[in-house]
């Protein structure tokens, strides 16, 4: 115990080589000071970009910074102990979501209220040590969101990426949309099942068709929230069942949570002033398929949209406090923290449905 | 002469074989009706659609609808007569600028402004009778746009298509750009001199840069308006000079005129926030080196931006008459109607530096 | 029986002298011609510009233009007969709302979409010839939305007018509100009945609270539409009110339906960055309890709604047809021609708790 | 000297007893720590607020904190010396100017770009000690603004709140202002030669008019940058002049400088859709003049504006380097500190022209 009344150390799962199981062990419990709050870990959720780390294969890139590594960016806790420069009103036991998305340095975007893309990125799991470990210390408390009145704490965790990520991607369509419009959300897993939820929420006019090559992934969804069609491309002529759901109008909106190969389907889709939202980043190139003749003459918008911002990350964890989104079911299992590779194996072979997450 | 004192029939250049001379003749002049107005045609201008159609490309789509067929879609003159349910406001002699980008019945996209994207299109020149004639029949009051203050009304005639695109596509990056941004306008010619005037008018913050592949272009452009600095791809390595002239920020927008090979080019060098607002219809598809994981991480926007509203009509011609951009320099050549198809030929083999008008 | 078998004459009722009964009798039926529809009338409803115009209080501002006068502008009915220029896809017996925010002459706000505020406005039953009679001359088909798929078609004809003028003010609020935001709904009779439909639909996030002086209008709304908290200024002190019940943040938005003695009371609970939409007309002054001081340094706005858009007309039926709003419950009673007298006297006398319509 | 080469105590001007000259004296140089920054100042601009602080009319308000204070929130000057927290790029030597609306603590504001309006607001010169003093410890290095490239850097501190107040004003015009509307600066001191030049820069489009009751102003606020037109209100029929000058069609924009007895005379001359932004603080209650029948009818708005955010500030600043604007020519007059008093007298009694500077 240290003089805070915390473990001088605790236990933590290490990435120590590419590819391979996690490694049990310990570390030290940081002392927080300044602005720092030091988080009682309750869930550390796993993300596909998890797996991109442990495959080594953004290690070129930085990421992780150094082995061994701790992963896990999607992180709720309760707070064990406060820097001399946090708030009062920031007090332990105050249970918090951690935004992941965090920066160096104040910038210009950061300043501007873009702080999804920031100069010098710095993201917790991914560049430093994440939350796969029973304490993690937040570097700055401007970093936290309030979860008090949020009943299950560790299913919140993804409501840091994989809830966030989403709510932007839907609010790119905002003010683009009317009245029996058509929507799709392309991949219906873990991102998907909180797409959908958004949608509903916030273009209650709208019709939502559903669209991903799984079975099992659009049960998944549709168990969270009923859409008004779905698209399976692997059972038929996708292109002649857009155009029979849409009854011809095609697409307003699109949120393609895959990018492997979907955008040459469904960005031919757009209507007029159609708008396509891209947030998987692991696709393939953007085909040929995309034609400039359409692109001009019926004004369709192709834009990237990446994880969110702190504000919306505020407005996320409101939402599932006032029971406007269900948090909890796109997550489809609870796991312990020894078993976290397993997680990982799970997501790398396309096993799991919905969102993971490492429970303590 | 007909009862209201105009010639009952009048001279008028005829597409009758797709890619042949143009051949001159004799048509009825109508007389108005209704909603209509006859117009006395002052300019005529030549743009790279009625290259299009005189080529027969589109043909089976529609334009032109038959033949013979009377070209031209940018028409400026004064009204000759008027039909009987046109407002008084509108009197013979009145200078005016016609917009071309007409429909056959109203809808929700016109009822919401968005005049260029109706649902029924009908374009002068190119699916109906357009300007190369000595009178015009405008089929409804509302198309026509008030040119009272403008000296030279030949000249007007290409804003109602090349002066009207570049500015609803340089609006396109309103409340996107930050002081000291970079801007690329790809493309120098004609449209380019008007987008230039746009971008130095309502966004004075930002430096712009222009890029062609021809010097005589970038210097006829220049000597319209004075750029920042300039791209010619065809002389060196092209991301190193963007990389140079930006310092290193990239382009937070980019107006491309062209299509045809500069996307590939120029998307890549868009800067986080960026937007890429194509106008150029006929390049050819979006090659692979668009990366999914750039778009979506810096959160890219490409867009396609076609003609212009009624509205943004309107305000073109007010900002020529308040001399806040020069729409006579764009104007390089005026061709007399027996000499059209020499206009179209010159554009077809790239010798048209700026605009093209026939003068009557 | 004319030669479209329809009769030659039909029943209305006439306002021959202000403020006293209108007189039942018979009128010349139209025969529509051009772009005219004419309409046999299902619904007409009465709204509180009608008692306006029965007191003759508007008539030197032009509203009626003449009398005898035929009253009401929200018309709900099917196509009875059509001009030989209205587009084929429009046929007798069609289900239609007819958009009275009707202009003269196509101007700069029409073309951008604004056509609730053209240069030239014509009304029917205001300054024209309104719903009070069997039969009615729309001028153009563009007037008319399409309410196929709408059950009760009497019932829809406030939707142009109360049902259109709400949707329009909380439409105004889009991109203002965050998650747990208070926005109050102030006046709760035929119009707040609409509106806090709408608020709930549009932003879920927010919490509703109604505000009336008669308790049978805050019961009748919420009998339509559950809000998160009602004040009565009528039994307390209403500052403390908003402030408990708002738990001290004030209102991000108010829609203030009634105008009279209202402004001074809840434009001083906008919280910071809020904004007060007037809807209510005939409010008195704005008075001096607006402190230029907390306007500024607050960010607070003030703005003026008026009726709405074309556009939105489309969009507020397909939001009926689809289920989203209850267009039967504001509606309180229903009234034979030969009583609409007795509707105008209601409304003056205040005793009408939603909207009257006139059925046929 | 102390350890870092900076004098141990410095020269300043102590506002003892309200409304009596201030008093000079000495007080201790601050070392910077963490994330501080001290600045050796070279220009501290005299506001209107300054006057409020110094009458001591918002001393029950909180500001200033305590007596003595030292006054002044318009701070430019160059880096003495860093916390250890400080990023490398701020060196000492650089010209920077210091950003006064700070915050205590991070907010929902501050997360989304509005640090204009942060829950917990901090000024220098208002709630603490200011710019009357040779060095000035910034709390933050994130409110310091590059100033490279700046060469009068005295005359660049009313930017931070003068030059920064009216471009945030100015800037809440965007989008809705169409060629040929007019636009009112009501008040042409030395807040008014920022503003017009921000309208002639940013809308070129627009005719701009300017306003004033003292002759004085319209010539200097001329003398910067020339107006379309002119009203003085001491001289005549105000309506009459409005109406005149802008051929009947009212103002699209008005930025209101004063706000003493002006609200009612300009707002209403607003035309439909037209949008009055409130910037003076101190004006005199919202009276019954404006009407709620046109404000509705006519879809007007009236929109406070407070300060400027960060990102403004930076905007700004670059406008001043590029050229875009003159930052020099509002300056009317330069003070040194033991004459500062003399500076707030004179704004006090209405004979400053343009802004003063206390220089170093």
């Amino acid at each position: 115990m240290n003089k805070i009344g915390i473990p001088d150390r605790h236990r933590a799962a290490f990435l120590v080589d590419f590819k391979s199981p996690l490694e049990m062990g310990y570390t030290d419990t940081a002392i927080p000071v300044g602005n720092q709050v030091l988080i009682r870990v309750s869930g550390a959720g796993i993300c596909h970009s998890d797996v991109h780390v442990w495959e080594g294969i953004w290690y070129k890139g930085g990421s992780p910074g150094k082995l061994p590594h701790i992963q896990s960016h999607e992180i709720s806790g309760t707070v064990a102990a406060i820097g001399d420069s946090v708030p009062e009103r920031i007090k332990p036991g105050d249970p918090v979501l951690v935004y992941p998305w965090q920066w160096l340095e104040d910038d210009r975007y950061t300043a501007a209220g873009l702080t999804n893309v920031p100069d010098r990125p710095v993201v917790p799991g991914i560049n430093i040590d994440g939350g796969f470990q029973e304490y993690f210390l937040v570097s700055h408390y401007r970093y936290l969101v309030d979860a008090r009145g949020i009943e299950d704490l560790p299913a919140l965790a993804p409501l840091s990426c994989g809830g966030l990520t989403t709510y932007r991607a839907v609010k790119k369509l905002d003010g683009k949309l009317q009245p029996d419009d058509y929507v799709a959300v392309v991949g219906l897993g873990g991102l998907g099942s909180y797409a959908v939820q958004y949608l509903r929420l916030l273009f209650p006019q709208v019709n939502i068709i559903g669209a991903d090559i799984r079975e099992d992934s659009i049960e998944f969804a549709e168990g969270i929230c009923r859409m008004d069609g779905y698209i399976n491309p692997a059972s038929g002529d996708t292109n002649k069942a857009i155009t029979e759901i849409t009854r011809g109008h095609g697409f307003r909106g699109v949120i393609d949570l895959v990018g492997k190969g979907t955008l040459s389907i469904y960005s031919r889709a757009l209507s007029k002033e159609g708008i396509y939202v891209m947030v998987g980043l692991m696709g393939t190139g953007i085909q040929e398929s995309i034609s400039p003749f359409f692109t001009v003459s019926m004004e369709k918008t192709i834009t990237g949209s990446y994880v969110g911002t702190l504000s919306e990350q505020h407005e996320v964890v409101d939402l599932a406090r006032k029971g406007l989104i269900n948090y909890r079911k796109p997550v489809s299992s609870r796991i312990a923290l020894e078993n976290a590779s397993k997680g990982l194996q799970n997501l790398e072979d396309g096993k799991a449905l919905g969102r993971q997450v490492v429970v303590f």
